[in-house]
């Protein structure tokens, strides 16, 4: 088994003849060496997993792409058959259906190893509020866990499972992440179904990934992705895979008055060198207001959402409430104190801080935030069981409520070793875009997987469209960073590559705009230019709208390219470049326009 | 002044050369002699409009297509310099500034006449609620006049203004329409902008329009919509406009369980009589289950969102609750009862209600039910103010909730003349078709329009797709009948019409095959020939996965009809018909074949 278990490394492993039998067996002894009993709620038996690998048959990830990779799943996630505790044994029940997103997991051929324990019913950011032993932080002790997914965080890091389910409301998916030195994927809400799972706030709450890799988070994440008619808050969202960064790519960071460290010089210090890192990779941040993101988290914490928590275990807390863990009862009882007007309230507010808030979408395509401002100890906690929770979710709290989906990777660590973390940002649906920027960051870190000595390994940029995307070249106002970029990425569209077409073509600056456009017009093979094109993917549906808005004399054809490939790609009728002037000389649109600007 | 003031009669006489003050000056003399003060709750003074009518210039319905239009606006929506009652003498305020939507109206050239009652804050569906005079049903005086739009509905009806505009949060902008015999267009939510409306429930009110026709409310509703990013609640939704209908529409009716009509045989027989003039134009209904449509309508009656109204005037139903109607008051001082907790759980269960009801549009394209049960007089109101109002809304109180948009057209009259009325749902966005459907039932139902004697004009389909289909004109063998039409049905297309290109092509027999394809080249215009083409629409979908497999060197552009149409359709690349026989002789594709079959 390899000291840390992504999935290219187990997958290589059985290719290489290992005995998936034997590995199994080795979970089992990490996870008993691992001497922390806060970490599971319960395990399967190992021969229940040992028979499910069984009946997996022959080693086959084409077919089963997490064939045999062992992964656990936070206790307020139904697997049938195992109790449901979501951290509150009073609360538990065994569960007759197994959670629709687990159920696809164990389609892809994963391993179910056991359920993990978490802040009592996913209330919490800190992993202390359990009446189950603390699971203990996989790189310091000291530290908390984190929460909610305490034990899915700490599993992952402690190398015991390749990826481990969390649940993400405000942040518990992700401040664990940078706790323990792991990923952790928070998925645009509706994307997974949370059918299954025990509710924090149903209006925001969506299960989330634990993984060593940006690249295992992700490939779990599109396993369980998908619409599912009966969970009422799944939706259809096209989620383009992830790809090379796309050119252009305009990054921000929150700005100086944005950027809380909560008076840690370690952890700005790391923060600003993870920044450096990415700004190595997509170019300068600039900086943007975050009061509306502030202003959100602040509503989370002050407004009507509590009531969210109070409606999930309504009968409990109204009949039993002693059965809850007193930090945890203490906060959910605050929804006594909101009326429905307030409810109502609160979500018209919402609406307007989106507005707000959104804004910032039109100056930049990624934000790149700390995970948390500083990371806290268990004495911390001890002291006040509040004040360091809120403080951890400065980052993370509005994120759901704003409806974006967000990606925290371990950066570069702290300089006394203990890592810190940044956390990527971006519209529901560009999931697949923060993971192509985190592979890249992460492995640009230099940092370990987790509490392992294993380094991070080199993102590797898919290249073609996955699933059924439509390659589309363009040659003029859609390149990166041109005037019409913004209906590409607007319709899902996701850079693929940068490549020239055969010179097979006259290119000419076509009459009338702004916005200008040029004309890319076919002729005898070898007798014409090659011109600079970028080829994009677009799901079917966006591509169908995006070739319904061409306007006269452009459309769709099929273009032939220098590598060989033949995409869809814009083309000008021939009529339509009648006295308009050929410019192939330029080699493209581009050189054009800095030649009419110069 | 023509009898009835519609849009296009309006037009008409000032193209005649009418004096556009003498009419303006007739519109309010018919306000006087309508000699009901509960009509309007104030007047633009007569020299105001005059100015503004002056203001427009000369008659120029190109730029400004409801120049000299005069219309009303329900009182619970701004208009800088005139008090907003909402019904409510003492909560009126003075506007600073004119609703968005109005802005665009009188933009576009309508003259404001004044404001109308309503049932007070826009909450009830009877037209009594209210501390000014009820204004007198136009049709008959013994019925109540309908709300909340009261005043509005009646000032159509009785031939005051060419429209009104209402409000709609749980039918007020269409059981007065039913009522007074005018058309009630309920848009989409977030397709209009709500900014300068005094809330009702903000996440469910929508203006809506009041008109003498289909045409005439969809003009206007055009006009209004719109994005607006000051507006939380406004959304960017295509709304394609009115087309013909689709062949092969699927229309759907309550089933027997959900066919109401507490009681009365004539309401029943009109609504039998209207079904039918529909299944003329559309063909058969399918019965479809109403449950969760009636389910989520008491939700609204049972659940939190009476709070909405609570929150929207919170102020005063807390300080001086004793300003509102004793109804009024009673019905909204029912939000105490819920908690913050009961409004998230009315939440999901509506989410979870949406997907039962949603359901339905995989069975039909458009459903239609009566618009109420029964109309109610205003001696029932007087014997129960709560019952006959919560019948009334039996078929619209689940609209919006459901995010569905509505159309309310005068049906067939019950035996007794008063009219019954029927409403046509469909999903949001969808509102052209309906808008579609309602002018062709309106123009079969042989009513004149509101109080007067003018009858319904025959409506006029314009030739676009419905929904957001995309239309595709095709010229060879995806002609219908030849060897790949079958490619377009199984991408679920519709036939729109046949009809020939604008005489600017050349058309080739390719080389290669089968199929044998032909290509059709843009030459300058008038120098070519005209072609067979068949136009089709796609959903954007389907017209993406169509478009991606179309061959080399054929591609999509736009095409120019001799219908003057502009769509999306099959083009040839010049390089690719070099060495190709030239067959525009044949007419078209179909005509070739014959010649090579011959």
């Amino acid at each position: 088994m390899p000291p840390f278990p992504t999935i290219p490394a187990l997958h290589a492993a059985y290719a290489a003849g290992e005995d998936p039998r034997a590995i199994l067996a080795e979970v089992y002894r990490r996870v008993a060496d691992a001497d922390d009993p806060g970490i599971f709620l319960a395990l399967v038996p190992e021969p229940e997993a040992a028979a499910a690998l069984a009946a997996l048959g022959p080693f086959d990830p084409a077919s089963k792409p997490l064939w045999g990779i062992p992964f656990a799943v936070k206790d307020n996630v139904d697997v049938a058959g195992m109790a449901t505790t979501a951290a509150c044994p009073d609360f538990a029940y065994t569960a007759t259906e197994t959670a629709h997103a687990v159920e696809k997991l164990l389609a892809a051929g994963a391993i179910l190893v056991g359920k993990t324990n978490l802040d009592q019913f996913a209330t919490g950011l800190v992993g202390v509020r359990t009446p189950y032993p603390v699971p203990r932080n996989a790189i310091d002790p000291a530290y908390v866990p984190g929460g909610s997914s305490s034990g899915s965080a700490v599993a992952v890091a402690r190398g015991l499972v390749a990826f481990a389910l969390g649940t993400d409301t405000a942040g518990s998916g992700r401040v664990p992440a940078a706790l323990n030195n792991v990923v952790g994927l928070k998925p645009s809400l509706g994307s997974v179904s949370t059918r299954g799972m025990v509710p924090a706030c149903r209006t925001l709450d969506t299960l989330s990934v634990f993984a060593g890799t940006v690249a295992d988070a992700d490939a779990a994440f599109r396993i369980m992705a998908g619409y599912d008619l009966a969970d009422a808050y799944s939706r259809r969202l096209p989620l383009p895979a992830p790809s090379a960064i796309p050119p252009g790519l305009r990054l921000g960071v929150p700005d100086a008055q944005g950027l809380d460290f909560a008076g840690d010089a370690l952890s700005e210090a790391a923060f600003a060198a993870s920044l450096s890192d990415l700004e190595a990779l997509v170019g300068a941040a600039r900086p943007v207001d975050f009061a509306p993101m502030f202003s959100t988290a602040r509503l989370l914490y002050t407004g009507p959402w509590v009531a969210e928590r109070y409606q999930a275990i309504r009968d409990e807390i109204e009949t039993r409430p002693e059965i809850l863990h007193p930090t945890t009862r203490a906060v959910i009882e605050n929804a006594k104190g909101f009326s429905a007007a307030d409810a109502f309230g609160g979500l018209y507010r919402l609406a307007e801080l989106r507005r707000a808030a959104d804004a910032v979408w039109d100056a930049v395509d990624v934000l790149v935030v700390p995970t948390f401002p500083r990371p806290r100890t268990v004495a911390d906690l001890a002291a006040d069981p509040i004040g360091p929770n809120s403080e951890l979710g400065t980052y993370t709290n509005f994120v759901n409520l704003l409806d974006w989906c967000a990606l925290a990777v371990p950066g570069r660590f702290r300089a006394d070793g203990f890592p810190a973390g940044v956390t990527l940002l971006a519209p529901r649906g560009r999931d697949g875009l923060i993971a192509a920027i985190g592979a890249r960051l992460h492995a640009a870190s230099g940092v370990p997987i987790g509490a392992s000595a294993v380094p991070v390994p080199e993102a590797v940029a898919p290249k073609g469209p996955q699933g059924d995307a439509i390659e589309l070249a363009v040659v003029g106002a859609h390149l990166s960073g041109l005037a019409l970029n913004g209906e590409l990425t607007g319709l899902g569209a996701r850079f693929l590559r940068a490549v020239s077409t055969a010179p097979d073509y006259r290119f000419y600056a076509l009459p009338g705009g702004p916005p200008h456009r040029p004309g890319l017009l076919r002729v005898a093979a070898g007798t014409g230019t090659a011109i600079e094109t970028e080829v994009w993917a677009l799901p079917p549906e966006a591509f169908g709208r995006f070739v319904s808005t061409i306007p006269s004399p452009l459309g769709v054809g099929t273009l032939r390219l220098s590598d060989g490939t033949a995409p869809k790609g814009f083309l000008v009728e021939a009529e339509g470049v009648v006295g308009a002037e050929e410019i192939g000389r330029y080699g493209g649109w581009r050189g054009f326009l800095a030649r009419a600007a110069g």
